[in-house]
This record gives structure tokens, C-alpha cells and sequence, in this order.
């Protein structure tokens, strides 16, 4: 016999999490069941921060555990198999189950480089949101001294990072420079001076041909397309993730762009009861409404909300039309954040943009200790002045500076709102009143497209 | 005969600057001149520090020189005598000049207790933002060992908090708990806690009843409506600022509440060509749209703006529509922020709110080092949701959190689009993405005010 739950939720991640979380607080007395794989959940973008000093193992970087059951969710270490979608079943390997409501949030998985030789040898390591994996993995680079890291995303540069602040040798590879979706050339060059150091290389514009192996299929280095050849003790691809979506698929779900499933601005797949967020769901781009296979945990949270609020009927107005692209990192105690558009991407999309970028220092008077550089680039229509871009460089509240950027881009603020914006400055938090970075780029680009001179 | 000038600005603070430098970027072949009484500036909201360990001189304070002449305005050191409205005529002590354009930005002076008996002893001083004065409290400060701060709001709090980390013996004395015109009561109570030390007593709801002297009238301390009598070697008084505006007032402008200047949307006076600016100029608060009587640097260069904007013709539709009331500073390493309407004054004015307080680590996973406390408290209307005030506690990086909080506020975004307001997070620089503090305190409203079951 099926057992019957009121809402299922498949996948442990932070969409998984949230949705269960609110299901419970929302609708208390519905059945909540949350179906995982594993034990144990890693918090994700703690992932890099493992293979440094920051933390000091895998179980550092895991959500404390209990938390689900404590407020009432059945939490389920199984495999789902199949999803009967007419029959609003759920089949697993320990049961079958019958719901009201399906929530997938299945999240993603590591793209894998198929194309090239020994992608799969010994040594060859991928970075999945997966605790035992990552366990493995951190015993076997405990021995490696040199590692060559694949991709500069996100991921790769924090991971290559962090290995060389551990006294790994690293060697960061990638087809581009540094997190070019985020960031335009200017910015991704101060990072590639700031990364570099006696513990890290950097190769750009340069792809991996093949793995070398030795007769027992180890990896002992890879074969670059300039012909050179890196030896070295493990390599790490990190190029990328693709939704986790083939349960959707072969319960025969609507499929969107990039193996995504297709959902509505509600979360709703096309079929009724069930819905998808995070990584397995289509996303758009705020400004573009194209479609985009950017996965941030950010989103996928958002998305979670919508979802329980819409689970049994629309309760909110949606509060966003597709993702502003979010995104902040940290390297070598700078922060760099993006939201938006880059300019590159506008100019590349036939978007008539006028850019400008202000420096100042982040606390003021100048003099007082800890004042850092902090730099803002907007990204504005020329037209309307609407910004519809935003990168920060600076201290560690730029991590805050970029959220206020995209609730900035969000409402469509102009930078004519922005010449007037109103904010609290104070010597030890911010940025002189007179100087504010924000208020000061957007001056820049008035100045430049409007001649006020009477 | 008079020396003709395209635009004279009266004042050399904040808003004097910021209007002097647009000025000139905006109009760069008009000719303009700024007059004020001090051959330095001090950065206003620096001051504090000049007593504490962070600056070691008023120097240290000041606004760097030569700035303004650097990109051609002329800056005169005089004081101006009068204002003759309707020939377009300013008297200084030195000359008569004839202008297009006049902007008023004289600032605001310390509020001087005079009904306090000896108030104007030796040994007791007030807090102006003049360079000359403060260089001599800061030397008659050097040798004293006990010293009473009257005064809760923000520079009496942070100038004692400062004289304390300089190993002085400080009482705190005030009406009212800390900081109440930004602060609920919780939050108070919380900095209370956080800065009483060795070195620093804090007296509440009591008041300075007389200054007690020696027969050479040196206060020898204070007298306190409980009777009691506190000695000490120096007395300040941080008890507000009211606007200087004796000029515009002898001048026959039009004035307003609490002694300031009355100005419109667009910061013009009742006299066409003439514009007022900052601490002098009238205000209104965002929400109530009542007069108040806040005074603020990033306030008074955000009017600034709007007055070069707008003084020949209109340029800009003003972006803000009275003041948000944002504030913040810094208590032994605590950020306090705060925006918009308190719970306590939101229900004073009879607003129907509904408020909810959410605390997390602002980093993720809570296990990296720095991890801090942040709390996020929203005020919001109980029918509509709209966020009409936000609180701040935690690390550094709530000093741009509130900036965020102001822009949310703003836009009269309400705790619908907040639940799934985009944001980046990452987990050396913000909460987790499931449980980011802004979003969860609106949740936290929303389940108090609708029950969502089925």
C-alpha cells in the first residue's frame, strides 16, 4: 500500500531545505516528507572552503543535522526511482508513496568532460554537492603536492585558492579569464593579479587536450592545447554543473533549455501538484528574459519560497521576473561582486549601455585603520539611465553593497534616482557622504550622456 | 563694486562641498565660489574619533585641502554678514558680491543647555564641527582624568565610547536610554550592555540639574536631578544641533520648524535663486511626512545634489520624498543601523504595524572564523506589508545592510517581495542563503499576520 503524505520533497539542498522548512511553518498540519540520498547535506558554496584553512573538514561544512526533524519533517534516506505523475506517486527503493503536492528540487550535478581522454582516471576528481565524495577526496589531495584545478568559475577559483593558502602547488586552468560571466575584463584582471601568487599559477585562454596517465590508468598530468605538458598528482575539473533532472524527464515532465525542467513564474511544472526549484528548474535572466543555466543557492531559495507560496494557491504577487544574476566571492581577503549585467554581456546582447566606475575608500576619514579601496561599476541604459548592472570590489560588506545593487536593479531605479539615494555613512562603516561609490558612478554616467551646461 | 560670481555657496560642510564640487562639474565654465568662517573642514561624523584611539589628531579629521581649488573653485575664507535677497547681494566681512545662484548650506550649531546653571563654565565644552575649538578640548581633554558626557544620542555615545578606549574614566549621562530615536528598546538595552565597561558609567533618565564650580567658575562636576553629585575634571554636552540659520533668517526667508530654513521638494527657498542645503534646510521624514528635525551628512549631500540639479530648471524628479532617517555607528566592535520608523514611534504616530526580529551568523557555514551575530528586526504595515522601518545589529558589513534596508524602504517594497528578495550570499561574506536574516524577519511577519493553512 502507498503511503500517503501530503507534500514530498525530493532533494536535501538549500531549495529542498527551505521548501521543507516552510511547508512546516506555512501548512504545520500537513505530512512533510523529505526524500534525500544522502546522511548527511553540505552547506555548497561552503564546498571550497574545505580544501583551505578555513575549515578543518568535510563535517565543518555540514548542515546540522536534526534541524529538519526537529521542527517536524520526516526526513527519508532513500532513492526515488520513479515519479507516476498522473497517479501523484513517488516510488523509491524502500517504498512507494502517494502525495498531494511534489516538490523537486533535485538540484545538480558536475559537468564532466566526456571529450577528453582519461577524463575518468584515477586521480581525476570532480567537486559534487556530496559529502562522502568530498570525504574521499580531501584524504586523497592530503597527499597530493601538485594539483592542476579545471575551470575559472566560481568553484575553480575558490578551490585553487584555497588548496594554495594549504601549500598545495596549484595550477589553475581555464578557457577564459577569471568568472568572466560575472565580471567584466577589468575586474577579472585585478583578481588574476591578486590569485597569483608562489603557490598558484595561472594558465588562460588555454583548454585541457587530454589526461596522462600512467599503465595502472593514474593520472600523472594533463596535455595542454599549446602542446604543453603539467605533471602533476590530481586534477580537479570544476566546469560547470548541469540540473539534476532525469527523474523529471522520464516521469515525462516538460523539459526547458539546458536540461532543466520547465516551470512557470509559480514554480509549476506542467503538471499539476508537482513543482521544481533550484538547480533542476528553468531559470530566466532578469533583464534579458532569456534563458539562462545559472545555479546559485540564493535563487534556488527564492524559488523554494515561491513555491510554498503557491502550493495550495497563489498567495504573494511573484517578487521577481527571473534571476539578476547574483554573485559575490572572496580572494585574498577581497571581495568581488557582480549582479546583472556586465558590460561586455549588455554590449554583446545589443543593449545601448553607458558604464562608469568610482573608486573611494570604504571607511572616512582615509586615515582611519582598516580603510580598504572600494570600487563600484554600474552598468546603465543610456537612455533611461534604468541600471541594469552592477560590480563592486572592496571589503568584506561589498558582500551587502551588491545586494542593495540588486534590490537597486530590481525596482528598475534609474541613475537618476541614484544621485539622490539615501544611505546611512559612518566613518568605521562606509565610504565618505560626499563620495559614496554609488552615488558617485551614477554622477559619472549622468555627466557623460547628459551635457547639463546652461 | 560688487565682484560678480555665477553661484556662491555659503559653507563648506558636507553639503557646501558636495554642491561646490557638482556645481562645477555640472556647470564647468560657471564661476564659483565658496565662502566659509574656517581655513579647514573637519569630516562631521569623524569627530567621535579624534578622542578614542582611531585618529590620533583633529588633523587626522580633516577634509583634505586644496580638493576644491584643485578643480577651480574659488574657496574664500570670510564671513558673511548678511544676505540682501532681492538684489542677489552677499556682504562679507571683506566684500560685497553679486550672484546668480546662492546655496545655503551654513550647517547646524551644538545645542547649549541654558538653563542649566554655569553652563558656560570652564571645563565644560560642546561639540562643534570646528577644527580650531576641538583642537583645544582635545588638548584641555589630554590632562583630565574623569569626564561626565551629557547626552544619548549618537555623538554623546560615541565620543564616550571613545574617551573610554583612551583610558579616561567616563560617565554617560541621558534622559533617555541609548539612542532612542533610531533604536527600539531591545536594541538599546543590547548597547547598553556592550558599553558599560571599567571606564565607562552609564546614568539613564536623568538629568543635569547645575554645573558645579569652583570660585575661579572651573566646573568641579555636575549636580543630577537624583540628587546625586558626580566630580569631574571636564563636562560635554552632546545634547543636538540646531540649524544655523541666522543668516537666511535676518535675510527675510522663509522659515520652518526647529529653526531651519524653509525649502520645497527641490531645495529651493521662498526666494527664487536661492537654495538651501543640509543641516540649515528644512526636512520632513519619508513616512510620517512630518517635520524632524534629523540632521545627517549623507542626507545633506544627497540635497546637495538635488539643488545643483535643480538650479537652473529642473533637471532631476527627486528621488526621495523626505528623509528615511538612516543611521549608524559602531559600539565596541558591534554595528548598530537603523531606518526609517522605530516600532515605538511607528505606534506612537498610530501606525498599525506588525514587526518580527531574525537573527543568524552573517557567514555560512557558522564554523568559519568571524562568524558574527546579525539581527535584522522589520517594522512593517500590518495590512499592506509595507516595510516602513528596519534595524540592524551585527558586523561591519550592517553598515551597507542598511543601506540596502533603505533602498527597500524607498521603494515601499513590501514583506511579500522580500520573501524572495535576491540576494548573493556567500560564506565569508553573509548568512546563509537559507536563513539570510531580512528575508527570514519577513516570514516571520507574514506567518504572524496571515494564516496561509488549507
Amino acid at each position: 500500500m502507498d503511503e500517503k503524505v501530503d507534500i514530498i520533497i525530493i532533494g536535501g539542498g538549500p531549495a529542498g531545505i527551505v521548501s521543507a522548512v516552510n511547508c512546516k511553518k506555512y501548512y504545520p498540519t500537513k505530512k512533510v516528507v523529505l526524500i534525500r540520498k544522502n546522511a548527511e547535506v553540505l552547506v555548497p558554496c561552503g564546498i571550497p572552503y574545505i580544501f583551505g584553512i578555513m575549515l578543518e573538514s568535510v563535517e565543518d561544512d555540514l548542515v546540522p543535522s536534526q534541524m529538519l526533524q526537529k521542527i517536524g519533517i520526516e526526513v527519508v534516506i532513500d532513492e526515488v526511482l520513479s515519479i507516476q505523475k498522473n497517479d501523484h506517486r513517488v516510488i523509491t527503493e524502500k517504498k512507494h508513496y502517494n502525495f498531494d503536492k511534489l516538490i523537486l528540487a533535485t538540484g545538480s550535478v558536475p559537468n564532466v568532460p566526456k571529450n577528453i581522454q582519461n577524463h575518468d582516471a584515477d586521480g581525476v576528481y570532480y567537486v559534487p554537492k556530496d559529502n562522502v565524495y568530498l570525504n574521499n577526496l580531501y584524504t586523497k589531495l592530503s597527499s597530493a603536492k601538485k594539483i592542476v584545478v579545471v575551470g575559472t568559475g566560481f568553484i575553480g577559483v575558490e578551490i585553487a585558492g584555497e588548496l594554495s593558502n594549504n601549500a598545495k602547488q596549484v595550477t589553475l586552468i581555464g578557457s577564459s579569464g577569471l568568472l568572466k560571466h560575472a565580471f567584466d575584463v577589468e575586474l577579472s584582471h585585478m583578481m588574476e593579479e591578486q590569485i597569483v601568487n608562489d603557490n598558484l599559477d595561472l594558465i588562460k585562454h588555454t583548454r585541457v587536450l587530454k589526461i596522462n596517465t600512467d599503465d595502472k590508468n593514474r593520472a600523472t598530468g594533463v596535455l595542454l592545447d599549446n602542446d604543453e605538458c603539467l605533471e602533476c598528482d590530481a586534477i580537479i575539473f570544476a566546469i560547470g554543473y548541469s540540473s539534476n533532472a532525469e527523474l523529471a524527464k522520464n516521469a515525462g515532465l516538460k523539459m526547458s533549455k539546458f536540461g532543466a525542467v520547465y516551470v512557470d513564474e509559480y514554480m509549476r511544472t506542467d503538471t499539476k501538484d508537482i513543482f521544481a526549484v533550484g538547480d533542476c528548474a528553468e531559470k530566466r535572466h532578469f533583464i534579458t528574459r532569456t534563458p539562462i543555466n545559472v545555479m546559485l543557492a540564493s535563487t534556488a531559495t527564492a524559488e523554494a519560497r515561491i513555491a510554498v507560496g503557491s502550493l495550495y494557491g497563489i498567495n504573494y504577487i511573484k517578487g521577481f521576473q527571473g534571476t539578476i544574476n547574483i554573485f559575490s566571492t572572496v580572494i585574498e581577503n577581497v571581495c568581488y561582486a557582480s549582479a546583472g549585467l556586465t558590460e561586455r554581456d549588455a554590449k554583446k546582447q545589443d543593449f545601448d549601455v553607458a558604464c562608469a566606475t568610482f573608486e573611494a575608500k570604504d571607511k572616512h576619514p582615509a586615515k582611519l585603520p582598516n580603510a580598504h579601496k572600494q570600487a563600484v561599476k554600474l552598468v546603465a541604459m543610456r537612455r533611461n539611465g534604468v541600471v541594469i548592472g552592477a560590480q563592486v570590489v572592496g571589503g568584506i560588506d561589498s558582500g551587502e553593497m551588491i545586494n542593495m545593487l540588486s534590490v537597486i536593479i530590481e525596482n528598475k531605479m534609474d541613475i537618476y534616482a541614484l544621485l539622490n539615494l539615501q544611505v546611512a555613512t559612518h566613518p568605521l562603516l562606509t565610504a565618505s557622504p560626499t563620495s559614496y561609490p554609488i552615488v558617485k558612478a551614477a554622477e559619472l554616467i549622468d555627466i557623460a550622456i547628459n551635457s547639463c551646461e546652461v
